[in-house]
């Protein structure tokens, strides 16, 4: 059996659902899910589909083909269609924090995450014993204000020779250049310690605790140019109380971190999430 | 322009949804929401729509009736389709208790509930004046063992005279009988004051303080013969800590109660819950 | 039995709480509830106690005098001494929103809040009915560009002629000037619908679908010269998704509206807010 | 500066608070922490101080001697002291399951917990690699049912030669025997993957499941005879939808029980729980 996954948006017109669905029973397939959904405001159709191919007859590229031709055409689709034979590659930044690196790397050893991850970059060499007992490669790449092109370059080649997929920011220390970003459009996942928008930008716990809120947050984004402004993907948080200091918030705020930032993960693995004008559409 | 709602549960095959969506492409519908669940457990499939027909042409005897001949017998299906001219029409059971009450017509004044409530019944006068004042009528039964048998039949009169398609049991503090049960099978809301299955039966917020848990919960169900063990429509908690009595738990679940009953209630409305094997499908 | 609170806070010293719990005992007043805080990056210690005294010895003057003379000139405490004999009492200032209102009044008929509610004042016409209803007088106070400071001239002989304590603003869409926040510091309750301080001002909920949140708030919050600033109460928040319209987001804020309104209010009335530069301590 | 932490409860009475913080201040301790609580049902008194003594003048046996027979004595106090010049030294049990123990150890390792680990048992040898990484000393002790008295005694050995304080059941698949349980009364922590008292027993999540429930839960609790019936430390939820199956609940329940488990060590470890009739009181 082959199984694929179909994500689809474009300009709501009456019977998208009829003709997508149509397309693959006429193909073949048998459609195990479907999650549709129309922002009625932008007056835009999202769908996101999952069927089943027997083997011997199934060619994801003639699908592909057939599907351009048929439907991306007619309609005017933005489309990506992904085969399940094929683990998405993602690549960990980190710097000196260890709680998502080790919440995402204890998941991925367990078997959580349907995925590859080739290696580890940071700009520090604090985890690299944690990367090495995971048997992780795991690639020191300071960043100086000076050197900054130059670190970003051998990213760029690692990311290149291992066709990564999309990247998480495992609290990476340093904000990424607009190239990298352009390179991997809503391919970057940041985790955010905060509930944006409120508290973008450095030190969000002192923030928080300086306007004495009562709940704090996490967010997790994809990275765009502007700072911390990214379509949101997840967001939980957590009750406080006057007796908590700074450390406590963000020792708190550790827990929202990973859990938050292994939820984003696993819809962007899960191909659950859709991007459309800065917002996401999170399939169920 | 007309809209209807379909809900519908099979036995699972393939092609189910591309020949329903087909359906009411080819009876010129167009579907502006479909959801769908297979339980792969128990093998069933489930579905709803939502489709748009344009007033002129449609006549919904006609198209119920081909449904059943196109698809009902060649899936064997159990169905279910609702036309969103007819606002449904609910029946509000209470005793002493006037939060949820409150609640409910509040917002059904301001609209918040596409719901008709013809009457409200109680076994006790107290809330009259509360019904009242939002000028519903509300009908006295009271209710003692010798009574019981006499008391159901009125309401039962009640109920058809005013041809009631769901009824909620908010906060009325009596057992419902088996009969009225079969008559308003999975149409009987009632909201249970604990997080079931814990605490079933009377008096939860004394179990919850007793056994010293650190949360508490309300549970809103239909009613089924087995006390509280029906299908589950929604469940909230709230946090609570040793320095809470019980009547602080009865008055933080309050709070619960309410909003976990509207939401119940709303979900009925909207026509979101599917119920099988004593599990509900919430669509989204 | 004589009830009294205590509410304090000074700089940090040694002995403080001794010296407190030693003067309570030797006046022949037993401690039944303590609870301390210590700011220890402002250096500032708080303190509420309750303690109760037999009525034939107990006077409230008296030991007010004492405990001045004693206590407050050797530490240099601000402080607050309320009896239970005396219930406080609240306005309600409402515009044309129901929601939190018929929370409030519901509440208040059923006895949850001690308080008394002298009056409702609002700039619009649309709620007399439920004030009618539960038999508050209801004050007309329409505002506009140019008699805005004759009605608030009206709100203030109303305030002032019932010895209100403090006001609740239950969704009142005017801004309040400083002139009556400055006659009611930190005794002005809002609610905000927004998880402060992200989306201060005008349309939260619009911000919020704009931005792709994934969780909406309320925010009630003490009154002060800056908009949506003074020091946060209580906050709550909601899961919603991208299926959620702006008026589904609405409709899911008024419940968390009315319910961290109530909460504020409650903490409110059982003198267990203590503020301080823009923040409070929420006593337990 | 010597930090102390005091643990009382006892039948309430007039004036315990103020002979416990007069007999600190005439020691010449500064109380830096103070929290009560009474019981009013069951009448007792509880409360937990932390006070600062300056080391020169200061003996801990001398303050624990005099402190008894000035007030254990006379207020029939249970009682316990610590200083936090020990650390605690706990023992972690576990099986094949590695989310807890990864949890745990990163924490640790992190400095979160101020707690030392001497070792790991475990009746199987899958997580020894673990154990390995972060260089803690491992010990397989299988059980089966011939030996599993001669497996309680090799680890109450261990137990002993190390003076472990306290043992954290990290999803440790064993039923405890009451003999080891008897000798570390509320000392023994567990995880269990329900909200209690839902769910009693094996396979809870496959239970949630069948029941229909809307929300998962996890519990620490302290290990007594009773299985799964000790009193409860901390419990959180998750809320759940009828998409998932019954391994998603399982990974989703993976996420609470680490969380809920490390919150509840965090607060034994801080001395912040106090047993009493099979509940807890937990001090801020």
């Amino acid at each position: 059996m082959n199984k694929i996954t179909i994500l689809i948006h474009c300009k709501d017109r009456p019977n998208i659902i009829a003709s997508v669905t149509n397309f693959i029973a006429v193909n073949h397939g048998n459609i195990v899910y479907i999650d549709q959904h129309v922002d009625r405001v932008q007056d835009i159709f999202f769908i996101r589909l999952e069927s089943e191919f027997s083997s011997e007859h199934f060619s994801l590229e003639a699908f592909k083909s057939l599907f351009k031709k048929t439907l991306v055409e007619t309609y005017g689709m933005k489309w990506r269609i992904y085969s399940s034979l094929r683990k998405p590659k993602m690549a960990l930044f980190v710097s000196k924090f260890d709680h998502c690196l080790y919440d995402i790397l204890g998941r991925y050893n367990s078997g959580e995450l349907h995925v590859e991850i080739p290696f580890i970059i940071s700009n520090h060499m604090d985890l690299k014993p944690i990367a090495d007992s995971f048997n992780i490669p795991f690639h020191h790449i300071p960043v100086t204000k000076d050197t900054k092109e130059e670190a970003e370059q051998k990213q760029l080649e690692l990311l290149n020779s291992f066709k990564i997929d999309f990247i998480v920011l495992a609290r990476y220390m340093q904000i990424v250049s607009n190239n990298l970003i352009s390179k991997y459009p809503n391919k970057i996942i940041n985790i955010h310690h905060s509930f944006l928008p409120a508290f973008v930008g450095a030190k969000p716990y002192h923030s928080a605790y300086k306007r004495g809120v009562k709940i704090i947050g996490a967010t997790s984004h994809y990275v765009t140019e502007e700072l911390d402004a990214g379509p949101i993907i997840e967001q939980d948080v957590a009750h406080i109380s006057h007796t908590q200091t700074i450390e406590d918030l963000i020792a708190k705020g550790r827990d929202l971190e990973k859990i938050v930032l292994a939820n984003a993960i696993k819809l962007h693995i899960k191909r659950k999430v859709l991007v459309y004008k800065n917002k996401t559409v999170i399939f169920y």
